[in-house]
């Protein structure tokens, strides 16, 4: 038995965590049983990696330093929940997978690619997901979105970080098409859900009445 | 103006801390100025990662996860910390390097060595140092000179695991030749003391009277 693996990508405010929170709402209506996660993030030594991540403190963070505490703790959370989640047939909803590192750290922080990828590789256990939603926006309508509560040290970058964050996700939309569907996230909560909703189950094999 | 880098490096109760405090005392009263420092830990945020990897509570941890912990923890100490002191022409004292990680994450724990390698120049920024000194001990009687402190995650480990560590670290010396000096541990502390500051004083070219 083989679960599903779903992604949520997006810039800050495109609203991931609230598509995720409706699709899984759906599908325990119809009685599937969900993993809900996030990166960085999910058991214990990866939360405690998280904190030292998003802690708007540690200034001095190296982005070589930054890249390798994602995927050490993104090595944690596959390994310990989310393999073995999918090898019990369960649907696993993650908030931010390996593309946001491609994003925030490969283009927009200039990283080395040709070690992101054997990086990423290792740190997945060649987990791939099968169903990748990206929720496209502007990167100043996120930022909008997102100004009235507290920022994290990533989200306090400049508006020119986080649009080659938005241009790196378009093209990795692109290159991996298969797996992707990009959403205009300026369109309403409920005809984002229904367009998402729709790909999964139609990735489930059941019928969407 | 460019430093001098030295690495101590061995099994658990080899002796490494108290040889690198010796030497900098030695090179004190020679009015050279050196930066002590260790691995895993250094600046606040490696030292913070440290905190995760020394854990004893973490059991979950997996060998992938350790390893990038580690490599995070040194992408962090050599950029803020060894690159900078070197430049600045001081001399650096480092307890353990990553030497350790080949011995301990990938002779010990059986990783991949074709990531390691790629690993360790992305987090070292290609740092090599130019004097390392392995303190060489059989392993029982490296356990049995620790026996008496709290354990760490890490030296709870079994005997062939240290042994493993043991042996990877003597294949290592014979590959790096021109930067490794082996010790027996047994000696006395005064005696290895003096063969440390011998090779160190060759190296920065002062006479030892």
């Amino acid at each position: 038995m083989k679960g599903v693996f779903i992604t949520f990508e997006g810039i800050e405010g495109s609203g991931k965590s609230t598509q995720m929170r409706l699709l899984a709402d759906s599908l325990a209506s119809l009685g599937k049983d969900c993993l809900l996660t996030r990166e960085p993030g999910g058991p214990p030594i990866s939360e405690r990696i998280r904190d030292i991540l998003l802690d708007a403190d540690n200034h001095a963070m190296l982005p070589e330093t930054e890249v390798l505490l994602y995927a050490a703790s993104r090595a944690q959370h596959t390994g310990q929940w989310i393999i073995p989640a999918l090898k019990e047939g369960k649907i696993v909803l993650c908030d931010r997978y390996y593309d946001s590192t491609s994003a925030y750290q490969g283009a927009a922080r200039s990283l080395n690619r040709d070690f992101i990828l054997p990086l990423t590789d290792f740190a997945t256990f060649h987990t791939v997901p099968d169903l990748t939603f990206l929720l496209d926006l502007p990167v100043e309508q996120g930022l909008a979105r997102i100004n009235s509560r507290q920022l994290d040290r990533l989200e306090r970058e400049s508006v020119d970080f986080h649009q080659r964050v938005r241009q790196e996700y378009l093209e990795l939309a692109t290159r991996h098409a298969e797996r992707f569907t990009v959403l205009d996230a300026a369109l309403s909560k409920q005809e984002i859900h229904a367009r998402i909703l729709d790909k999964v189950l139609t990735q489930l094999g059941v019928c969407n009445a």
